[in-house]
């Protein structure tokens, strides 16, 4: 069975650099089955990266490897590491990109220092291609990750905005604008439903009223609060952009509480 | 042989959904072969969806499995549904996102309804990571669509605009503008080349005469009509974007005659 | 073992093009590899597309396909062609797109006129769909590339900018700026190191001084000259844009020379 290998980076879509990587991973494996989560990450945007990937590395199948290469410090003194979960193996450089979506499920860290896994040439500039992409190629073709490197205690993080219970209501924030114009907040679904009634949110002086179940149970062009598709709190518009309506960009504080009657 | 499963989607190209899809997909076959045709549908635009699906699912080999999620309704009474034709199949909502592409070849079509078939939890907002992903990774194990749910006589339909042909005219209009900025309209090959005699078009108070082969038949710059790939009548500026240079947007009417002498 | 078959248009993302191209290339050979380099190439800028299939193609494993079509000319006198060369097979058309990634390596040139290895109906304005994406995919058949021709002498070329030495000085220009908002030069790092001492580099009205060896080498927000991944002199600047910062296009002049002390 071909190994799957994802691949998550800021590189864009019209340079020759996703190209180059994907060709430094196939010309070990040509086997691998390489499959694009994203490569419009901001540029440098760790936190972003280690939102989408948290967002989607989950629905893959057991034993995936996910590439990540969001990697504002490439050729510097962040290491370059490989973390084994219970569920897969992420490879890329040790700034936090990987810790969100692997948080709690650590079974093994390795800073990857074996030379002869990664391209003959090592660039400072690139090492998705020239480590990254290469590590992720030998592991598709069996290579245990104990023999890419030196085992690790402990791994960079980065950590989503977190939410403050006071008074009976949650402050949280907008922590993602996606495509849509939807907007992710970092209230969980365990929190928000623990409020209990009828809630209320508020954002940049709107108010929302009422958990809905889909974005057209309100009337076209109303704001809309649902639990969205990853159990977090989202504000949405039916059929229109939230973002816009409500003049919201990540980082907006988002007020939930009981609805007072 | 791997089964190929296409994607057609309003999800854009940053976000954790095609991402999370594709895993939801892979982890039930992993030997899927994903071919995106595009992630771009401007959100919501059921008929741009159903046109760039018509353009090219009919190039796929037989018994494609085609997956598309345009689906502003999801989670609300809009069904979920299976389109089984003469080459292919068509999974996503029913709403009519596949009506122009199956139109006269349907042989069955099936309401989605066996959970057994679904993700073990099933969102109201993300149908294509819960319902569809995995309709379409069953199919592409060798599942009959008949397990699938229930058959049923009808389904949803758009249609492009019409066209009218009124004293030796015929009157039509834009219904895409691709990314080169060219203008494709509803009128088609054999009803223009049935007018007979040289051609002209008006659009937007510009005229365009004869109709040539290829975009360069005329010098850089000028306007040109010729019959484009896929047998629609289209509008392009040789070297230029015929939709700045010709003011034009979806919807302006198009109107083609024999050239008066 | 399935044959890889690359990627590079100028199609973008939204349209059924690349769609109903990579349709037809799976309806011949369902199994082959279909990887995307990009469809971001500035609409019929062939230079840059013969720069990204530069940049990229040599990373792909020995008897890769890559398929370009970049064609503005598409349907009128330019050949459709094939080069193979040391290390892989390029097809499309003979417009210089692939001149830059065979040069000093090509084999043979085979001018591509055998229709019964095209699609049965060939369009005048569509030919990746037609002729190119056929024919690639019989190559990843097997096909022998004799068969899809006549072997031809020669073949079109176009040429990145050249760079100039005097008086101690290299005269370069900024040739892609990638979308980081690095700027990409003509200057090679033979030819960059050759100039010995400490360099300086102007561009804009901007002096750069220190040949470093990694973005984060300066403060953030400071101009930085390094050879990139690609052995080119590159300007960026330290977690920003220098194409913003810096004000540069394609086509700036770009001067290197030992520093003055």
């Amino acid at each position: 069975m071909a190994r799957i290998i994802t691949l998550t980076t800021d590189f864009g879509l019209r340079d020759p650099y996703q190209g180059a990587m994907k060709g430094a991973i196939l010309s070990i494996n040509p086997e691998a089955g390489l499959i694009d989560i994203t490569h419009l990450i901001a540029p440098g945007n760790i936190l972003e990266g280690a939102f989408v990937l948290f967002e989607s590395c989950g629905f893959f199948p057991r034993g995936t490897i996910h590439l990540g290469v969001v990697d504002p410090g490439v050729g510097g003194e962040r290491r370059p590491i490989l973390l084994e979960t219970e569920d897969c193996i992420f490879v890329g450089p040790d700034n936090g990109l990987f810790s969100i979506a692997a948080k709690g499920k650590v079974r093994r860290v390795i800073h990857l220092t074996k030379k002869e896994y990664f391209r003959s040439e090592v660039s400072s500039t690139f090492h998705g291609r020239d480590i990254f992409g290469p590590v992720a190629a030998h592991l598709s073709l069996g290579a245990d990750p104990g023999v890419l490197g030196e085992e690790t205690g402990s791994f960079n993080e980065v950590e989503l905005p977190a939410t403050e219970k006071r008074g009976g209501a949650i402050y949280g924030a907008v922590i993602y604008i996606d495509s849509f114009g939807n907007l992710i907040t970092n209230i969980s679904k365990v929190d928000a439903l623990g409020l209990g009634g009828v809630l209320e949110a508020e954002i940049n002086g709107f108010s929302i009223s009422g958990l809905k179940r889909t974005y057209c149970d309100v009337k076209k062009g109303a704001p809309v609060m649902l639990i969205g598709s990853s159990d977090f709190l989202e504000i949405a518009v039916s059929s229109g952009r939230a973002s816009t309506e409500l003049k919201a960009k990540v980082g907006d504080k988002v007020l939930l509480r009981p609805l007072k009657r």
